[in-house]
């Protein structure tokens, strides 16, 4: 283990937390409100601590696998310790797990809050808030890979640790332009949704939060009432953006290179608007009666549906309060998640296309066992590695989520509530049912439960390896 | 596919049933009662059904994998559905869907009943009840190999799609030598338990039914209090036979041969006992305040824990009230089931590990990506094949859960209730949480429900292949 490059990394995410939080600083300098000072005094510690870790420079620059995963692992975990000062230094959320709770939601773009008034916090602290989720939606490494050369191998270690889906890979050959083409797409797609917030009529102010945390696939609110309180409009906007930011970012491109023909090929967006708009007709006929008319009905399923799967967590209405039916389907989407390569969470809709498909090959060999098959998505040959790969995160998802069940039922709660906690954490969505649905928060679960929600928004985000890695005693090993 | 061979084993399969109803025939000749006329009516019907299909005989005598996991899944429902003649002809369980349930899980060793009054039914009844427990347990094709030559090959692939656990291997070289060997251990301890119950003082027939029940892991219980009423030595009988049928049957051959060193290192007889110990000791303190004394408390604990991990389902007392933890620990103790190779349901142990050694084995592939890693288990390598499988089992098990579940939120319960129906189900344990607790049953259920239950506890019992198999369209294709 080349520890020193890994040091060295974690410095520079360091540095580039201390320059994101000069952001919400001048938000609040704007509303003149006396958290600048929180925000001033955070930026300049992480720029201090970021820049002694960062002049520690490795004698070798070479970066594997471990390194990269290691390095992704604990940047995050320091960028949330440290993204966690605003909100202690300024008293917003005094205690440290809370604070430490709320900040890895909003990276990790889970949007879980332990906060029962969010309209307290001043604007800094929602900008805040909200901007983590931008950040932590395409990937801090992912933006220091596109503004600098970190390794002496070509980066690949840390866009594939931060990224999502089964097989990343580049967009264009050389990973640095990849990262740029990456956020360059990003930032476009978040400013064409505030323009058309602020056509339909909603506050700048609001339109660039709520952005921020549909871009991430966030979900934390500004409003006590989340969604709720906007126009028709302004919600069906949001709607299609979040969809939107649960497509694999690469098949942007494609379309901006003019190769629609594979766009349309691709298996994973078939079945990702297929179980989309499967979802949002069974749910709409079931929550009809619930409702004055049917488009009614159509604007919350569809709302919902886009929320749950992208694992945004936003919510227009209580869905709580839905037939069982409605609330199953849509705690079977939180496991499904979005799109490979998108912002989005949960298992995405690639690896449970290659789960059926592994299936569905064992069931032709069973019964004709000379035949030679060969599992392929979107034609192209699916290799060996990957479906390890995939089988091996699904059997350490379960494990996780059954261990965090076990710790999580000392607390208090019943099982729906820990169940769906335990699901919306670890899918990185935000509200579950039960006792942690839309309308209630995270925060009445002790600070043990909330530790164990933590590294399951952490496991959840970046898809479990990476996490595993910094447990595993191989890693330390010399 | 042969279909000739596969309607002959099914024959073969409803002969022996009939054969099989001669037992309860005598128990109801000997208490004197009316359903005597059900049974001999059933027994007739079920004869002269399974030598009409039997006088198919098959040209070619050739028997694959396909063949044998189509006869086995084939009978399984055959048996199912005139096993069910006797409560509808008798007017004990007028409703067929109720009927077939009922029957279903006694095969499948599920013991999930639809009854709220199990006293009402006659002696006969019950112990045809406990008696499909009996012959599920170990199974009806592996009895028909021990007694027959049923293919011109070995008759491995009937073997293999009855018996439980990842990778069934026979105990001798030859397999209706095998079948016998497990037939006769199986006996023997079912009725060393009769005999150790008799000595506790308990009711000869409740000996001899709560045996069978034991035996194959079902837990049909014959009082309405179920294993509540008995006494302390009693109830401890249960629970260390209940944990003896959860083992590998092929150990105990081993102890017979004196291999006493090989089962000392079985990994999953000791991942078994250990799982068993931590769960006793952590239920028990937990659950201690409830109780006048530790001792009370342990021995509820010791039962509980030994009636779901071995899948059988008896209970002692009402675990429902328990705390949410001890409540989790037996809700994941369902899942994890017994040892492969037992009359146990669930995952089985040794599953478990293999999938924990796979993801071991990626992190070292991830850290020294040039070393190679093989997995073993009791140091010997376990194939490639048998790994893919363990996979192919366990996606195929999620996503049959997670469709069940879908299919059942339509109908009224809430979701721990569906949850832990849809686990007792397929699991093969009996009793669940909240509404199917096990003060309560699975009778309120809709018609549709029961259909995706009796479907779960076949997937459960025949460990999903054998009926995935009949579902797809290449095992029909020509």
């Amino acid at each position: 283990m080349n520890k020193k490059i890994v040091i060295h990394v974690l410095g520079l995410s360091l540095v580039l937390e201390s320059a994101c939080m000069l952001l919400p600083l001048i938000c609040s300098l704007i509303y003149r409100e006396s958290d600048a000072f929180a925000f001033a005094v955070s930026a300049a510690i992480c720029f201090v601590s970021g820049f002694l870790l960062k002049s520690i420079v490795p004698k070798k620059r070479n970066m594997y696998a471990k390194e990269g995963l290691a390095a992704v692992s604990l940047s995050w975990i320091c960028m949330s310790l440290f993204g966690a000062l605003p909100f202690i230094i300024s008293g917003a959320i005094p205690n440290f797990f809370d604070a430490l709770f709320e900040t890895v939601s909003g990276f990790t773009t889970t949007g879980a809050s332990i906060l029962k008034d969010v309209e307290k916090l001043s604007h800094g602290m929602l900008f805040w808030r909200s901007f983590t989720h931008w950040i932590g939606g395409m990937g801090v490494l992912v933006f220091l890979v596109s503004l600098l050369k970190l390794s002496g191998g070509d980066n690949l270690y840390l866009l594939k640790a931060e990224s999502t889906g089964p097989a990343v890979g580049k967009i264009v050959p050389r990973v640095q332009s990849s990262a740029k083409i990456l956020y360059a797409m990003y930032t476009f797609f978040t400013i064409l949704e505030i323009l058309l917030l602020l056509i339909g009529g909603m506050p700048l102010f609001d339109s660039i939060t709520i952005s921020l945390g549909t871009a991430g696939t966030g979900g934390f609110a500004v409003r006590n009432s989340g969604m709720a309180g906007y126009t028709a409009f302004q919600q069906n906007v949001v709607t299609v953006f979040m969809i939107l930011f649960g497509i694999d970012f690469s098949l942007y491109y494609l379309l901006l290179m003019r190769k629609f023909k594979a766009v349309f090929k691709s298996e994973e967006l078939r079945g990702y608007l297929g179980v989309i708009l499967a979802s949002i007709i069974l749910i709409c006929i079931n929550i009809s009666g619930l409702f004055d008319n049917i488009w009614t009905a159509l604007k919350h399923s569809a709302f919902q549906v886009a929320s749950i799967i992208t694992t945004t967590g936003y919510a227009t209405t209580d869905f709580d309060k839905w037939p069982e039916f409605s609330k199953t389907i849509l705690l079977l989407l939180m496991f499904i998640g979005a799109c490979a390569g998108s912002t989005g969470g949960g298992m995405k809709v690639s690896r449970i296309i290659i789960a059926f498909k592994t299936v569905i090959k064992e069931l032709k060999i069973t019964v004709h066992p000379q035949s030679t098959h060969k599992i392929t998505i979107n034609r192209q040959l699916v290799a060996h590695e990957t479906i390890r790969a995939v089988n091996v995160y699904m059997v350490a998802y379960f494990v996780i989520f059954a261990f965090s069940l076990l710790l999580v039922s000392m607390d208090k709660f019943d099982f729906a509530t820990n169940f769906s906690a335990i699901a919306a954490t670890i899918n990185n969505i935000g509200p579950g049912f039960a006792r942690v649905g839309p309308t209630c928060n995270f925060g009445d679960y002790s600070s043990f439960s909330k530790i164990v929600f933590i590294f399951n928004m952490l496991v959840g985000r970046l898809e479990i390896f990476p996490m595993l890695i910094l447990f595993s005693p191989y890693t330390w090993k010399k």
